[in-house]
């Protein structure tokens, strides 16, 4: 079956796509209307972010289960301290009430990221907020991937993975997107629950080798990732078993070995989180498909040195 | 004389304004209308930017006299070679053939930005282009840096000042934007000239002192600045006895003493062009009233995190 949204992310001859990461997270506040619209106006089509339910059923784009300490602000301004509330226990009226558009630089996560805008009056958005942008036909060329983040509290309940995949199903299908977003995950129950509801929708399958380090301030994904360890080669073979359509690996974890058998299987092969110039041409010379960054923009200046493409278009 | 321009650069109590220089020239092409407008869209509402006039006297905004061989590309897409033409030898409509959304990464300009997003199709706006973009409500709050590029060739013809800054005045009044503006330059005789032909409005004197180098890849603005070597610390004594109300030094040329008289002389401080957090750091140490900036999102970053404001209202 081919899927007209994985070919938007296939690289090709002279073309290697670009993805912006929760928006374009080293340039302004993550997983924000802003960010989006920043990626989708220098002609970054590929959206990547994350979803997670509300209390009542919203799902929203926020990266963590529980409210980010070092991004979300009270009313009067103070990012919040003690213990994080959980988004499933609150509404997105309630989510709404916190602001996102700064970044707390005291933290570890916060030092990350230095060139970050920041702003005010920033808001979770909902995923129909963004299907709602997208929908603009100005951005017809724009592709979601749509990561699906399992709380690890839950990811064991096949009725909550029921509910959570159809709740995003239900919004993507309403605004008639399904053949512009791939369904993303790092929780291969998920994703099969994904192909279970939504046959006409493709997979992708991120992973992530528990020997690397997790990014500093952000939830673990490794609790709900399969463990690869001493398979790394074989990882592709895997995604494709499972029915994936493309692969999103840890950029560290990719090899001239398991690109090869991606392409060999004919996986797109889409690598995160890619914020260095030097490991962009590095990723250039694997020959992966895209590349997944908090700087697109950054991505857009390495290739077009290099006379390489990141639309099939120009 | 109070000039309402002029307050919207000053700083005051935990209050430091920041200034997107040529837009946001390190993530965004420079001087085009995606750059200022991100500018605003981040809560910098204050714009610097660059006007030349063109053979059939249209103000347009671009740094040099000359085409600039690494940010124009011809119809094919190739950088310029040979002789750059000037500004003042080509109509608007030859100028808007050209596309300004990329940089040259093999040229040492280019190397200067590695984090600028690079697009197609962007081409060089006129003054009214953005005296209409910051005529939208929603940007009530902008005020602009008018910088008007006084042509070495042409700087003794006194017919040529007059035409110059006649036409940029006329653009501004069209739009009833006279009380937004300010009218800057290096060309201490065009200067005089503007306030000749508009009282009503504020000059803001650029300066840098000669020893200092010049930006790698640019027009030097030596040759129309006047040579203050050895008077560092008079310049904002001279700057006010020529009727400035803004001071604009090179960032490198700021001393304690110097930010000290100008502000006793009620002169407004806006150094440029501070890129590196530690020159941020140091300008904020200074206590000057604004940081113009290619970054202004990491300006915001580093204000942030000292808990100063940038903005009167928040």
């Amino acid at each position: 079956m081919t899927f007209p949204q994985v070919e938007a992310f296939r690289g090709g001859e002279n073309l290697i796509r670009v993805v912006g990461h929760r928006g374009a997270r080293g340039v302004l506040p993550e997983n924000s209307m802003i960010g989006f619209d920043f990626s989708l106006s220098i002609g970054v089509p590929l959206l990547e972010f994350d979803v997670v339910l509300t209390a009542d059923s919203v799902p929203v784009i926020t990266h963590n289960h529980r409210l980010h300490a070092p991004t979300f602000r009270d009313a009067d301004g103070r990012f919040l301290v003690g213990e994080e509330p959980k988004v499933s226990s609150l509404t997105v009226e309630q989510m709404q009430q916190f602001d996102i558009g700064r970044l707390d630089g005291h933290s570890a996560y916060g030092r990350r990221f230095p060139d970050q805008a920041q702003m005010d009056g920033v808001r979770v958005p909902t995923l129909m907020n963004l299907l709602e942008l997208v929908d603009d036909p100005k951005y017809r060329d724009a592709c979601l991937m749509l990561e699906l983040k399992s709380d690890p509290d839950l990811a064991h309940d096949a009725v909550y993975r029921q509910n959570f995949v159809g709740r995003v199903l239900q919004d993507v299908r309403a605004k008639g997107l399904s053949s512009r977003a791939v369904l993303h995950s790092f929780d291969w129950n998920l994703l099969e629950e994904c192909q279970r509801q939504a046959p006409d929708m493709p997979s992708s399958y991120l992973t992530q080798l528990p020997d690397n380090a997790d990014d500093v301030g952000e939830d673990s994904s490794k609790e709900v990732c399969p463990d690869f360890r001493g398979r790394r080669d074989e990882i592709p073979k895997l995604v494709k078993e499972a029915g994936g359509a493309l692969w999103c690996p840890y950029f560290a974890d990719v090899t001239a070995e398991n690109v090869a058998l991606a392409k060999k299987l004919g996986l797109c092969v889409a690598v995160w989180t890619v914020n260095e110039h030097e490991d962009i041409g590095k990723m250039i010379n694997l020959g992966v498909d895209a590349i997944v960054s908090d700087y697109p923009g950054r991505v857009q200046r390495h290739l077009s040195d290099l006379g390489i493409r990141w639309s099939a278009i120009h």
